[in-house]
């Protein structure tokens, strides 16, 4: 506990290549992207923090509880959730000192040396706080003291954030079951800030969700249709994804196990629809309707206009022990091995060269990205490339994007950054990242004269700022 | 429309590294092979060009509407191939000026920057026609008129550029069915161009292709052969190889969905064809005949000492409405995930020990380079790994097939590149990648002291030139 | 036969990233490492020769004709195993003279060129044996001399280069039919070289093992049990690994063909092992026992304290032919495509989150680094990472190895290096290049300010030293 704290920096050359002739062109790209709009497309953040502008409690709860990136590395060497205060499957928590569980994490930050969370962190202690010393144990407290103090200032405020950290436009992520509260008291407030929803409809979409027969009568009755009828569960649809639209959304998004798609014909889907509201159906008969269900929204999307993303290839809450105690979102969640090129067939030979339908995908699996995405997004109109996503969020994972999508996939099939996530003061740090990478990223193919300069600085530009826009038709 | 075309460049030091040691010896290795005459075993250039040696009609009809490389990136961004000009299934082709076609190209060549199509194009404007301006909507019209006016020139003529482009020998690729007659024009000319084909039976042997039954037919007709009987089957694939052998021909290539081999024994390979030629099989016999047919291969491989060759693992024409319209080859082939191990185990448990038995291995699938390719390369005297290929034809796609073949391949048993184009005019380009690529590889070693510099030296020589005449017995 | 050989050198730089700044960190990083003791917890070392310490034979003995690395590439190209004096599946050998093997082998040496193999080698030729020419056809002679001749000399026997090896500790591998002499015998000699031996069970829990029911048979021999009965099978494991702890064990390895594990009940396994020792069982069978005994071994670690280890996911015997005429270990163990999250499942679910029970694991499949290992070793308690193994053990490989696990395992989860060899004069050259490499890969966070100097310092120590003795017990 002893050992003082050293120096913290920022060095404004991080993450460039540290070859002197590529370095330099690096910051003369970054020059031109550092300071753009963040265009925040897909993430987590709560829209009632921007519709209630109340303070944070303090570093604990701001930082470490919410955040399953931080706390499953201190879970996977050997620091109790307990001993953290993180919140059970019951909603309970255990009895812990916010203070207490600061100090532990401090006392192990070691352990996040050379993760995309340490440059996160530190970002954001460094920017947002004003902190200049590195965190340690013996520089637990005054971080804890001095992060709660300033929680308190106006300018700490949600809102205030958001403009500090210039943001531009920023998407959370509802259910269909949300009414969309905070994003219109967000409205009717009069602030400017722009936050618009995406809809979401895994859970009731997904029949393997524990909650798919609560939130499937919910969805009964926010949206007043008969949705135990398959014309009825689609209307339903339909009309949360035009409320959702109406309140800004501009994108739908699904988290299915699998990148499977379906395309079975009226009277089939019905029957299948029918077997799954009835609670008998199988495993198969569960993928096949999320499958189907993937058309399904494809089909809407061309109607109203949504683009269309998926995020698939994760078995979440792989540690059983765990959920049972903690429930979800514990970072127990687990790729998978994930295929495209057959799973995406039905959707795409029905919709693949409909001119106005787009359609973002993201992996876990990375050996898909040259051998299926980039060919995949090479070839299809609707198709484009999201980038590097969650276990792929770090420098190490965006170079691997970009190098392994290039050649097949080119630029302009992918979509730019977005940084999905809840951890809302990691907003820019995390976009500055990316911003920094892909300007590495074209320093190199410039010295090695693959690019010319005026070609990359309208690539930085267009990665940082004008892909996300137009891919998001924000 | 409005924005000028800046200088277009070649740079000497294009693909090396930045670094400036490592960039030192790149360039003095790229000395040493960057004249050397190009091997070119395994393409899909057209004889005719060389039996008839017509000048080549316009920009358009050279350079993009065979280039599927270029029309799928177009594709991806929205631009219809019948703007494009690009024929149909039904062999018609929309009325399309190809200026304007052209100019709908240069006003969307930024979509390749960064991709290998880029570096090859650049390289054929620059150096194969003299421009020195950067393709644009701004210089659209300038390129289709001076591309347009050189190739009407003696010296733009197919045999003057294979000169001109220092080629030593070129395979191209034919079916059995084809009677070889621009091979045999160009050798009864009396012209000194080395022009081989490969013997690529695909059409006869998959039961799947949809022309098999047709092609059938005219294997009958042109061997001569019962070909309905499986001896009769297996003798006009002697005789057809023995014809294209004696025409120059040196290997034999397979295009398979995957890497399947199969010995089932005499009396199960006669029932499995009798099947096949009955008509009445299933999906599971058509993949069991394209595995027993690879074995049956090998066995005549090790007869008439042609140099097998497996490209498996792609799905050709996922885009169905696409397919239906515009037929085979329109850029919506995609690559599938490919097993080696036990795929190749009948094949190698009968002749993977043979001392005169060469197989030469592709793959679409780069996860299987340090995993499956390299170990069983590393070991099989039969085995040779073949280059980076299709989508992985890369700087990026080379430079992970060495780093991840090396260790357990080493140099020594992979065979040097090779281009797999019809883009006749990209051939040194291609070429050029590959040394510059190959020589950058080796300069890291060089540089981190893992390689002396004559060792070095001997390899660049060996990858660029050796190796490919020693693999294809040229 | 005439080339002369170049000078060997081995370059105090090597294998450090060529851009200066880098570099200049890589070395001073190493500085702190190069001399540090070596802990070799995972390996195959005879103890035989530290029990006798006896010379070796002749350079040929010593390092070719035992390492299947190197005979394996000269097999590749064309070179009978039989010429090289490979022993046999029956034991005979081909009547080989060792020096016309030897020269066989230097004459081939360039196939080397840029693998482990050679950086290992020459590193022995250099550091061990004192040579400073290269070796080559020329040079072979030479190479056989004087290694012959320094074999004879004291300071060459097993013991003297252990010592001057600096190894602190290594492990032995032995199946639990052994008895263990030769460690008992080095405890008695009073020598303080510390070799242990770590349990290694595959041959009585390999059901397809060809020497299964003979080992069977050995086991209940060896224990005193009734291993044919459920209950004293599971008991002749637990007492035998009671006796390779007290022999200094702190391990167990596992090498399995799939990474499958199984928690299948009392009854259930009591009855799968009724099949299994009946000899009536099919490949399910074989695969589940085996599965169902990665978990039984887990809860005896639970008790006894051993680190368990699996390295899953190699094809043993790919060529069949060699495997009969040559038997086992020649080269022809291939990767196979392995997964872990669903297949780890059973043993997590069950011991996951047991604070003092470790398990390291080890891949062949580099895809799952990312997507699936580091994300597990990320959350589970008891989960580290083994470093980059068998044909991963190269810089390259390394390298991937850290850039793929770095973002979501960190640093901590891993284990440090281990050298898994039987190559024993190769050992310290295998530390050193994992050494040169982490403190590389380390430079390049510090120069791209990811990482400062103290931390990487301190990194670069534990990743040498700290975490292997850490994460084996010893």
């Amino acid at each position: 506990m002893s050992k003082p704290a050293k120096p913290l920096h920022l060095h404004p050359d991080r993450l460039f290549p540290a070859e002197a002739s590529q370095r330099a062109i690096a910051r003369q790209l970054y020059a031109q992207v550092a300071t753009l709009p963040i265009i925040s497309p897909h993430g987590h953040t709560d829209p009632a923090w921007f519709a209630d502008n109340l303070p944070f409690a303090n570093a604990s709860e701001l930082l470490l509880v919410p955040d399953h990136y931080v706390f499953r590395m201190l879970y996977s060497q050997g620091i109790a959730l307990d001993a953290l205060g993180i919140s059970r499957a019951d909603g309970s928590r255990a009895e812990v000192d916010p203070r207490a569980a600061w100090r532990l994490f401090a006392a192990h930050f070691h352990l996040f040396r050379g993760t995309p969370s340490s440059l996160w962190l530190n970002h954001v202690f460094h920017e947002v706080f004003g902190l200049r010393m590195r965190l340690n144990a013996a520089s637990a407290d005054h971080y804890y003291d001095s992060i709660g103090e300033a929680l308190q200032r106006p300018a700490y405020l949600p809102r205030a954030l958001f403009k500090r950290f210039n943001i531009e436009v920023i998407a959370t992520t509802e259910s269909p079951l949300d009414d969309l509260r905070h994003h219109r008291a967000i409205r009717d407030s009069g602030w400017d800030g722009r936050i618009v929803s995406a809809y979401r409809p895994d859970p009731v979409i997904d029949p393997e969700h524990e909650q798919f027969a609560t939130a499937l009568r919910a969805f009964a009755g926010i949206s007043g249709e008969d949705v135990y009828d398959w014309d009825g569960y689609l209307r339903a649809h339909r009309q949360r994804r035009a409320y959702f639209a109406s309140m800004g959304a501009t994108s739908s998004d699904h988290g299915h196990p699998s990148a499977a798609t379906a395309d079975l014909g009226r009277e089939r889907a019905r029957a299948l629809f029918a077997r799954i509201v009835s609670g008998n159906f199988d495993a198969g008969d569960a993928e096949l309707f999320r499958a189907q269900m993937l058309t399904e929204m494809a089909a809407m999307s061309l109607d109203d206009g949504l683009v269309m993303q998926i995020h698939p290839g994760c078995l979440r809450n792989h540690n059983r022990q765990l959920f049972h105690r903690f429930g979800r979102d514990k970072g127990a969640d687990i790729p998978l091995r994930t295929g495209y090129v057959q799973a995406l067939k039905p959707l795409l030979d029905r919709f693949g060269n409909e001119p106005d339908f787009s359609l973002v995908l993201f992996t876990l699996d990375e050996s898909t990205y040259a051998r299926e995405l980039a060919p995949l997004a090479g070839h299809y109109p609707c198709l484009r490339l999201g980038p590097a996503w969650w276990f792929h969020d770090s420098p190490e994972g965006m170079w691997r994007f970009r190098e392994q999508t290039l050649a097949s996939a080119g630029f302009y099939n992918t979509v730019g950054f977005n940084d999905d996530t809840r951890a809302f003061l990691s907003i820019p740090a995390r976009h500055d990242v990316a911003r920094r990478i892909d300007c590495a990223f074209l320093a190199k193919l410039v010295a090695e004269h693959r690019l010319d300069e005026d070609e990359a600085y309208e690539l930085a530009v267009d990665l940082a700022y004008r892909l996300p826009k137009q891919a998001y038709r924000l």
